[in-house]
């Protein structure tokens, strides 16, 4: 029993609380007891939400984006720019590029990153449907904006093989110094990158 | 919009989930995702188990322990030493005792803590219900585990004050050196009340 007491309905909360993403067994003990105390508030809407969501959304089966839609809002919106293809690992990394509202065209999740460790091959993601959509005609630019870790970039490269001899201009995101960041604090390879990549002012 | 993007089920269940103590906006959007990645297997066991919770799990009118069923399985349990109460701030105390499995008597959650600061006076605790089992007769000692804070000794003093001329033996847990501590991270009010409270060998 995970809370050592004996309702069920309660230990089995906390179990499937303690599975999600940043709550360990104490937090999720936290959390149910903050759920029961605020059961009207909270407790209720929470679940019909969860129950709401896991009925109405569902994947784009275009570019991989999570929405009640299929394709979804940002693959069907006109006012973006159906040339540009920004390819993603995770809708995560499209939620923050949207957050930021720095990208008008549209996305391409592939749903992780090639990973001989974990076992992951270029089968096990989005990317025989991105190669696809580069070869429709009407993508003209594929930015790569994968994470700076050492299987986002094996992927980027496999990604960028993939796409050769199609015309279309890949690129990837801009390393160097983030905004806000101080160079005490960085590593020496974003520091050896900003360096390299130095422009004039 | 939580996550910048559209679907508001999304919005509206990362905004639930930002409001459980431990998750902040970017962890619930972490945990959002993960739960529509899990849809069969977390996500709608999780939301079935959220109403279910809500709808057995009350508070019990004896002790203020949160139960299926009212008086609660400790209340009710005749194995249990009926003599003795274990006055508690919070639920979450109890199930921190019950895990332990150190006591064997009955609780008293009283649902917080005297706060001159968040205006918490004694009637908004539940402490009136204290003293009437406390005249029932039947309980002849009383264990005050509250927290070691401020708020949970001044509450400690009033409780107290509360019970004198019951002829009941109120006692309060020890102080001094966690089981496993080491001395060097120790506060200097530990060590005082550990010195003080030495044991011969």
């Amino acid at each position: 029993m995970t809370s050592g007491m004996t309702p069920g309905a309660i230990d089995r909360l906390i179990g499937l609380l303690a599975r999600l993403p940043g709550l360990g067994p104490r937090s999720a003990r936290r959390a149910a007891l903050h759920l029961l105390k605020k059961r009207d508030g909270l407790m209720l809407p929470l679940a019909e939400t969860l129950a709401e969501a896991a009925r109405q959304i569902k994947p784009c089966a275009t570019c991989g984006n999570l929405d009640v839609a299929d394709p979804c809002g940002i693959c069907t919106d006109e006012r973006r720019d159906r040339s540009v293809l920004c390819v993603v690992e995770d809708v995560a990394d499209l939620w923050a590029l949207e957050r930021a509202a720095v990208f008008r065209g549209r996305y391409h999740v592939l749903g992780g990153t090639l990973s001989a460790l974990d076992g992951v091959g270029p089968d096990d993601l989005n990317i025989a449907a991105l190669v696809a959509r580069a070869r429709g005609g009407e993508v003209r630019e594929i930015i790569l904006a994968l994470n700076a870790t050492v299987d986002g970039q094996t992927t980027a490269h496999y990604v960028t093989d993939r796409l050769a001899g199609s015309g279309i201009a890949v690129s990837r995101l801009a390393h160097g110094v983030p905004v806000g960041g101080e160079l005490d604090y960085l590593d020496d390879g974003t520091l050896a990158a900003a360096l390299k990549a130095r422009r004039s002012v």
